[in-house]
């Protein structure tokens, strides 16, 4: 088996911009031709384009769904695992994954942000949420500025797993 | 059955400062004075503070824990539920209550944080990480500034759910 | 903390005759009587039964539910985790357990005595399913005769873990 | 999206004769030729066995993993979903598939039978163990006597969910 990095993409499902949108194909596009899986949370919005972004460059990527049915995730998906976890899915988004760009922020991103550095996995932000401690500082996160740089930074640092 | 309040304390489980545990604690021991069972993720530091404060008051706390060794709970919860979930687990902690009190700061009680808010229960927090759009914006969150005012803010919107 | 053991009282929700449910609430009664906590899938039939039982003798019971209604849980119950996991709960039913007593049989039964069985938990049977191998030949398993009886065997081989 | 059947193949990691992983290549080869997804629980015995079978006919199988490390998968899975649920993650790989055919019998193929049954999904046997009800009467099982057999009542019955 040729080892190969996972990246999952994550971001809103819902209300993303279209320039949200462009941003995270392009993500998902750049990651395949980089020989990266796509792993996102399988539905709408920045997973759903995350991964015809992917498709469009013939890679592979994973929809980990909320629900139990498969017919809920979105086309591009190369292959679909319906968890029927809800929100818990998050985790196991996180967990599939060498490392995570989020492109977008809510409070379901945040929580995978969040899940992927407790457990310690590197994470590039894309025009996401900024997290301030109890004293107001701010809290070290890798802030890209455009797909392109969130793509090179976590390949740069994400090591195959498999 | 009597209706009962369940209300998730959740906060680091290392590295808080005996401010930030006799905080946890004054907040197990409200809310179990106020009749809440206390949630916890079952470990030390915030988690074993706010069983302990519970414990005090005569109160139930349940501790989930990430591993599936039921020896791992800290010492005040009246029952442990060993999950072997990891991170993952804080999702169950988050789906076991009405409401989350958030006391300190952590990736792990921002994700159980984000969780909560992703499924529209209520979160107060007191001493706890503050959170910005990509914008700038400060995302509103419910901040209380003493565990009283935090326990009288959560068991105010709580509605019981058994 | 003392020591406790956690026994899983497993069996059918529905299609439950009257002898198998008095079965389970005595071995509910029997179990919190000899100092255990009883843990259940949080429903109806004999969970219900075991955690009535357990009620009766003053004990403690933990229903762990496969949605994320606390409401659903029967009465009896003096913890209730809403876990939303469906069927996986079984899987949680088993590991918060030192040893499982399956009262009557069904699927859902046979899936939690087999993770039991697994996961090296004792697993004691009262009036429950049989199992053949490939060969014919049928799989050894603890049987009990009465409620009486499977609450000694259990007890007798189980270590408390907390 | 064209609608593809997801078939889990379960059985024993370990102990596996030659015989029984032979018939386990087998029906994941006809699987992936009668273009099925395979999914498995990503290890070794028949688990691998089957993946191997896929990927000879150029198919594609998904290892649902107990650990969360990817590199423990087989050599054959397509894709990998390293769960870190232990064997909690026998019902995703339940769940992650339209019908289940076990080849040969354990415990924990035993457990994801009983979930399959249990959640209405098609399940057929091959050398797989019996179950007997509690007056001794044998509990209906979908019996098949070879591998194309066994693909053959799967395919039959099993309605495409994507």
């Amino acid at each position: 088996v040729t080892a190969t990095r996972r990246v999952a993409v994550v971001g809103p499902g819902t209300d993303a911009d279209p320039d949200l949108l462009s941003a995270a194909r392009e993500v998902g596009r750049l990651l395949a031709d980089a020989g990266a899986v796509v792993v996102t949370g399988g539905l709408g919005g920045v997973m759903a384009a995350a991964a015809a972004g992917a498709a469009e460059a013939g890679g592979t990527s994973v929809g980990i769904l909320p629900g139990d049915d498969p017919g809920a995730a979105s086309a591009g998906h190369t292959v679909v695992v319906p968890t029927g976890l809800g929100e818990m899915r998050n985790a196991l988004v996180v967990r599939s994954a060498d490392a995570v760009i989020a492109v977008g922020g809510s409070w379901g991103t945040l929580s995978e942000v969040a899940l992927a550095r407790r457990t310690g996995r590197p994470v590039v932000v894309l025009r996401g949420w900024r997290v301030l401690d109890a004293g107001g500082a701010e809290v070290d996160q890798t802030v890209a500025d455009s797909p392109a740089d969130a793509v090179r930074l976590v390949m740069t640092v994400v090591h195959p797993t498999r």
